[in-house]
């Protein structure tokens, strides 16, 4: 079981529901992916659920980030449609806000999806307790997604709205979608869009030689190397990297790039090649 | 073996404790409860023990709040008395200091209780390390508790003061005894206590119908709506709820409702029915 | 396998390569030592470790504090020259960058190191996923060190300097080498050289009754006892204890030992015995 929620670390939140997992489940190791994301940011959680889950293994993935708890949102299971991949979780278990379906996308996409009864108590809930965590454990132990509640048609679930990112031949203007704790800044643009927008060469990642000059410009204007690592930037100086998750993405040597910029998750940057020759 | 402390997370305090209580029980998996109890909090770190025992399962519980450390107090093991209810925790470890009994006491009460011996160094100990993690370890593994240390009454065990509530036909005092991540007050009231209290009508759990005005005086004074849960309330509006334990909460919808009262943990508010019509 | 990083908490890092470990080594019980290290603090999570290792059991260990990255430091995997020991790590794995050697000193030495390879791609790589995830699952699967990589001679291993700690029999100059949640401040000297400083009399461990005054001169001078455990200060007055690591350190009961002598890591104390009487 892979456990991604905003529940933080200073309540018992999260233990609570590690707790009544391996109650219903004693043998499903549970690995916690964070339980960090900002209270109520579900693009956050699903960002951060979507860069995750390729990396892990077979299993059941619960996420919760859900303002919306006690509302009127449903709770959703959804099984993937993997084909014959063993190698990757076969389930979801969270709320219907969007959370989840970026992840299952880039799995192969929803196969099924059930929505999950609400328990009977007149009293406030604690979802991830009292319906996520027992539909987990009945899924981490192969239950068929039908005995888990009544099915819906995946095309209802909730979506988010995608990350800003435009391309034209001479500028890219992508969302801020993360920043890290080590101040890397995360854009919602992939290789490819950075390669369109003439950023970076065709093949670029495979010869350093052709190193570039990017025009970044956001609450402030910079100028930012395209580098293949951090190492090859000087002390204060921001790069451009296709980062570990394929992502366009700001960076400085130990120090923060989002500091340096003065951004955070949401504004929006706009990256210009600068071919004018040397700086 | 279920772990809650206030050792935090950035030092390695309860990875070590994790890691003693691992080699000496090398297939006991630990459930983090937490480790975000604020510092020295015994009755924080009690209360957020007592709040998640209903919902562990069998094994063991290890709490280290532990402020009297290297002073007189004892290291104490103790049992619980459940009958033959299997699906429970069967044994506490941690200081006498109040932190554990009242967790206990909710799954049925101490059946016996030891103190465990203490570390023959000289030094300073981490008694997590030295003394806590074996002991659990070992009841883990369903050594007898008298085999770890000379039987003590469990009467001359410390107890914390309960967390005042007083409740008179229209009026309840009660203590703020958790402000959580999201900024939930959970009050030292249950449901039971807000009904007599005037607050809430009988049942009204089931009758969403019944809604009701409540005047809330602390530092400040504010209305708040009697709701089924958060997403009856408009944005800005302060609501009381029954929460997921139980307990008289007061809330907002996606916002702190410590911050709109301007409270935290062990302040007192009143709360009395406002029922001289609507808003 | 016992994990150790900087990555903190907020983001997904350690929990993707916890599924990565566990995906190539199922049962592998992954034991969090601490996410908390400060960012690109490699001396810090050095001790860290380093105050870990003798307490944990056989296994892998993985630590990751890498502000080199993508730079041109090497990965590696270390095996522990243990002699018959099977109750310790065999194995530890990360960057070569000083963080792995001093643990790995206090288990008996290194035996034989190996480079790790690089992955060949091309964009920035997340090493703690990428590299040293999967070598950790299979040095805890018993895979020989050396399928994992090229030889290479342990004396070329990066090493950190060690801290201050310079005797006289009158004066005890040390780093402060940690300042954990609670405000005690360990110093990078140990009972030793407490003892050759004059600072506590020879056995004082044992023997309470040999309190000493202890002048404590960093950016404030401080007036300091020796004391056996926190429980013999009174409030607000300073201790000087030999710590559960076997250090020294500075403590207040129930109070910040660090605030009161604001201090941080890296910075130098310098304590006298004080002799000639009651304060």
């Amino acid at each position: 079981v892979f456990f991604l929620t905003d529940y933080g670390y200073a309540d018992e939140f999260a233990g609570v529901v590690r707790a009544v997992i391996s109650r219903h489940a004693p043998e499903a190791p549970v690995v916690d992916l964070t339980h960090g994301v900002e209270p109520f940011d579900v693009r956050a959680g699903a960002l951060a659920l979507r860069r995750a889950v390729p990396h892990v293994g077979p299993g059941v993935v619960l996420a919760v980030v859900d303002p919306g708890v006690g509302g009127g949102r449903r709770s959703v299971a959804l099984s993937v449609r993997t084909g014959r991949d063993e190698r990757v979780p076969h389930a979801f278990v969270g709320p219907d806000n969007g959370l989840l379906p970026w992840a299952v996308d880039a799995l192969g996409g929803i196969e099924e999806a059930v929505a999950l009864p609400a328990p009977d108590a007149g009293a406030t809930t604690f979802d991830g307790r009292d319906v996520f965590a027992a539909a987990t454990a009945r899924l981490w132990d192969r239950v068929p997604l039908d005995d888990l509640g009544a099915r819906v048609d995946p095309h209802t679930l909730v979506r988010l709205a995608a990350p800003r990112c435009q391309v034209t031949p001479d500028e890219l203007e992508a969302e801020v979608q993360w920043v890290d704790r080590f101040g890397n800044v995360q854009l919602a643009a992939r290789a490819e869009d950075a390669r369109r927008a003439g950023l970076i060469a065709d093949g670029h990642e495979h010869e350093h030689e052709h190193e570039r000059d990017v025009e970044v410009a956001g609450s402030v204007t910079a100028r930012a190397r395209v580098v293949g690592s951090f190492g090859e930037l000087s002390p204060g100086a921001l790069g451009v990297v296709i980062d570990a998750n394929d992502h366009l993405a700001l960076v400085c040597d130990r120090a923060s790039a989002a500091t340096v910029l003065g951004v955070q998750s949401g504004d929006v940057l706009v990256l210009r090649p600068r071919l004018e020759g040397p700086v």
